[in-house]
């Protein structure tokens, strides 16, 4: 028997629209549809790409470990993932291994810091097919209409989880900028952005292309946390 | 009358079926379609996106100016290139003042080092949607199969075009790198990327989603120069 082939699908940054003609093709001849998910939650990139499953096709939710109990920088939150990769991975190898294609759905592109890759890394030896996806960062800016880099700028893809040093020095060596994972780290965001001088162009995308899509000047916004699909463009000069 | 809307459109790297739905929607509808194009050439966006014009649409060539007789740090180029996008937007902007929607296409992303940036600064107070495209490194890091950065790694897009000190520099501050704009870059960005140590472990891509691609270690790669679709992944360890 023939193994499966795992389509790894970019279902991009929200918006239904911006699936590619060929994220639509693959899912419309998926047997299998596998996402990652919160527990009790629907699915996000499901609920991107929904609409174009096939009217028979076997959904396969994989569920996110339970994280309230324990703060993220927690070792035993890291060993409690690595374990769902590995139990996801072990699921997702059985359809292969047993002639079935599976579409797996990543939001924005597979291959930029994607729970997707963590578990392509545990499927060596599978035929593998990554469709590329639209990113987050381009919905966000595209949405708030700003022009990040031009010519010979430096674009620095920064997470919000870097120490403030860190964050300030990579915030200095570069043009433009995009800061993604926010959360309880806007504080130190806004105290990097302050200290490289960025503060004043910065712009505050939340859920970009999505229902509920807020734009606003980094300045203007207050608080110190930030919902899961937010981020803050630092455009060129 | 109602002035027309500039509907910017992200083609994506190259493969056609890497077209959102949002592109294939407005180019549906869009009576103009503008694009830039090398004189002589049929426009590379406009081979991306051409089936999905309709029948009746006008084309609206941009025609980069004339560079064989000038190298491209001359200060003359620069100068070409700003009548060139003056004279450009000029064009835009009387279709959309005479109430006509034109769709301006893109490769790859629109806001991401895109010629289009040049012509959106020059057409403030017309009315502007923006629709984000699969930009050129997803296509290739799809293709190469390459996963690029995860959890709290830094990201950096690199012009080629950058001393060799500067890349070298800003290799050593990231954990992952795009370098883009490779030409006649192409041996100081392999000097810059032995000094950093990420030569071993680089990925030349060309042509990535498109006819004649190309994929290869970085380490496999001879020659002084690299054509106009190719690009160095350097992942994250």
């Amino acid at each position: 028997m023939t193994s499966g082939t795992l389509h790894v699908v970019g279902v991009g940054p929200g918006d239904p629209e911006l699936l590619t003609l060929k994220a639509v093709r693959v899912l419309a001849a998926a047997p299998v549809v596998a996402y990652c998910a919160k527990r009790g939650a629907p699915g996000h990139a499901r609920g991107i790409a929904a609409g174009h499953f096939r009217a028979d096709a076997e959904e396969m939710r994989l569920d996110y470990p339970l994280t309230t109990e324990l703060p993220v920088p927690d070792p035993a939150y890291g060993a409690a993932l690595a374990r769902f990769y590995t139990e996801s991975a072990r699921r997702l190898a059985a359809r292969l291994d047993a002639g079935q294609d599976v579409a797996l759905l990543c939001e924005g592109d597979p291959l930029l810091y994607g729970s997707s890759i963590r578990l392509i890394e545990r499927l060596g030896g599978h035929r593998i097919v990554l469709v590329p996806g639209v990113t987050g960062m381009s919905g966000a800016w595209s949405a708030a209409g700003t022009p990040m880099v031009r010519g010979d700028g430096v674009l620095a893809i920064l997470p919000g989880t870097l120490p403030e040093d860190a964050l300030a020095a990579r915030l200095e060596g570069c043009d433009a900028a995009v800061i993604l994972k926010l959360g309880r780290n806007l504080p130190k965001v806004r105290a990097a952005l302050a200290r490289a001088g960025r503060a004043a162009s910065a712009v505050y995308v939340e859920r970009g292309t999505m229902a509920g899509e807020r734009i606003m000047p980094f300045a203007a916004l207050n608080g110190t946390r930030a919902p899961y699909f937010s981020l803050v463009l630092v455009p060129a000069a």
